[in-house]
């Protein structure tokens, strides 16, 4: 087990109360850090995978994804950029459902294993369960030299830096650009023009000064987060690629402030989740603006006729307005692609603020450890 | 749209309070009706999924699944159960983010849509949108000439009968069986043999009995259930196919009661959750006598040691015992196949029993309606 050394500038928390919010700050520079090397001005370096992978990616068909806790939420937003860039099958499974079962996994797969420390037990298995099953396996991880590293042909280091904080903000972040990366070098071998790819790549470089822009936000955040303190649960809604992110939203709520947050899919609010929906239990929403808007507002309007006090991170400053038990904050207009890395900021320092307010020890919570290097 | 016409003995609770525990106590029953003329002796009779369905499941080489609330649950199982029997790729995916993405299916695949009513919206708008991209589609599902039957090529009724209470209880079970009888018609076309086919048919024909013995639980799972009246929240766990088990229990508990509860395959625990467990937060887990009992167990320990107080519905008397700080209700032997369809009956009657000590509208809860025809 391949252990951080906590020396130097990086184990610092520098002018930050905690590592985790030390950790959202750097996210710009970690995105700078993952795209070094990796494109080069309009156009994907597929070598940074290894010398071995423009073979391999010539002959994936299928993808299949292995991961768990934020990793797996990561690798279920890249299900929505594959199948649809790329247009290959992609599936994504929890590791520790996927190694017990007779799973079926088509021969010319590519697994990709998303682990920030790369000794997660449940992932470490699950590709040793299957490996020989597969075309190749991909490792998509923050530590170089770890076990998932050394265990796959290829691999693409997140280079996010060491990550202290237990509760995964700049390693998420930056496993999504990671994941974006692999998407251009399976989509450019499934129609994705260069007009497309150079598109993404700009997008991507962009990320730095989008990410600085929605830090500038985090005093609005703040205040927002006061209305979470004294609550016992919420509900996180968002639809496409977006419901991954409001998953990894109530994630971080729950790990560290022990709120107990929820995620669904908003088009399932009616079959069931709904019933909880009253004054007591505040509704968070990512609301970009894309094609799913109206229908997510149209969820909205569901939970505040019942009563449920809406938090919507928004995209369209005319289409979802601050009122009586709606309380909105407005983003800057991101590319639709980016929109599941970007909107995932606020949601990280929502969490953070809720959990300052109860006073809970943020950057080791209650129960949890860092990597799960065991079963 | 078609609509129950209530009249009649099924629309009669007869000696029960309520619709929902008349239903839960109809399921051996149902199990009856769903098999009836499906299986004869020791084997499945497929002429019951029509004329043309031993030409298609023929060519079937993978299947996917959609639906939404409780049906996808049943979907859930039904993926275990196809992968390990079968032996053929099989997806599942909530109908309202499967129509709305671009998703990538192959050609031979058999779309299989869960809808009790049949005029769940985004099932149906999930299956006119890409019908046409698939080898066939049939459909799972309660209600006679609705509009999923009328729009699918091959359809299987499961003769519940009407289900009046809003949180869907023999609807579910119903539709368990009649997935492994799905399953067994493509199972038999990928090794499996004769003797296994006889086995499964001969669990099945069991189930009724099996049922009545787990009714007999109630007046021990009715005493249970004062626990939970209190709590805001609880976890439920299981793994491998008792996870959509869990998370059935966990909708069933939202549902009608109002208690926020949710579920995780046990496996994840470490990954979050585990941060929001302490003597507030009751755990319910499905603990069938499996090869993953062991792995549970290790899990439930772990909640134990954080102050959690468990409650567990075990299949093994001498690993799991009642202690201070765990509750446990032993369920007789049942064979590893029908765990999920049998599992169920405690979890259903645990949350009837909360609902009712918290004097909720067991069979019209708040914000729900039975059928959801709008998107």
């Amino acid at each position: 087990v391949h252990l951080y050394e906590h020396t130097g500038a990086a184990a610092e928390k520098g002018p930050f109360k905690h590592f985790m919010l030390k950790e959202i700050y750097e996210q710009p520079q970690v995105m700078r850090q993952v795209l070094e090397g990796r494109v080069y001005k309009d156009h994907l370096l597929e070598q940074a995978f290894g010398v071995a992978a423009a073979e391999v990616f010539d002959q994936v068909k299928s993808v299949q994804l292995l991961a768990c806790g934020t990793s797996y939420h990561a690798g279920m937003v890249a299900r929505y950029w594959i199948e649809e860039l790329a247009g290959i099958p992609c599936h994504v499974e929890v590791a520790s459902e996927f190694r017990y079962r007779s799973v079926v996994i088509p021969q010319d797969t590519l697994l990709i294993c998303l682990s920030q420390s790369g000794e997660t037990a449940d992932t470490l298995a699950a590709l040793r369960e299957v490996k020989g099953r597969v075309l190749s396996s991909l490792a998509i991880c923050n530590v170089p030299g770890s076990s998932l590293v050394r265990e796959t042909d290829l691999s693409l280091m997140t280079n996010a830096g060491p990550e202290i904080g237990v509760a995964s903000t700049k390693a998420f972040t930056s496993q999504l650009v990671a994941l974006m990366l692999t998407t251009l070098a399976l989509a450019r071998r499934h129609g994705l023009s260069s007009e497309q790819e150079a598109e993404i790549v700009q997008n991507l470089l962009a990320l730095p000064e989008q990410m600085q822009d929605l830090l500038k936000l985090d005093s609005q955040i703040e205040e927002m987060s006061q209305a979470f303190a004294e609550k016992h649960h919420t509900l996180f809604l968002g639809r496409g690629s977006l419901y991954p992110v409001a998953m990894e939203g109530a994630l971080k709520l729950k790990e560290i402030s022990y709120i107990h947050a929820e995620a669904y899919p908003a088009g399932e609010l009616k079959h069931g989740p709904l019933a909880l929906v009253d004054k007591e239990m505040p509704v968070v929403a990512v609301a970009p603006k894309n094609s799913m808007l109206d229908k997510l507002k149209a969820n909205l309007q569901e939970v505040r006729a019942r009563g449920g006090e809406l938090f919507v991170f928004s995209g369209d400053r005319q289409s979802i307005q601050q009122e009586e038990g709606i309380s909105v904050i407005s983003l800057p207009p991101v590319s639709r692609l980016m929109e599941p890395i970007l909107y995932t900021l606020p949601l990280q320092l929502l969490s953070y603020h809720v959990a300052v307010i109860k006073g809970t020890d943020v950057d080791q919570p209650r129960n949890l450890a860092k990597s799960v290097t065991v079963e």
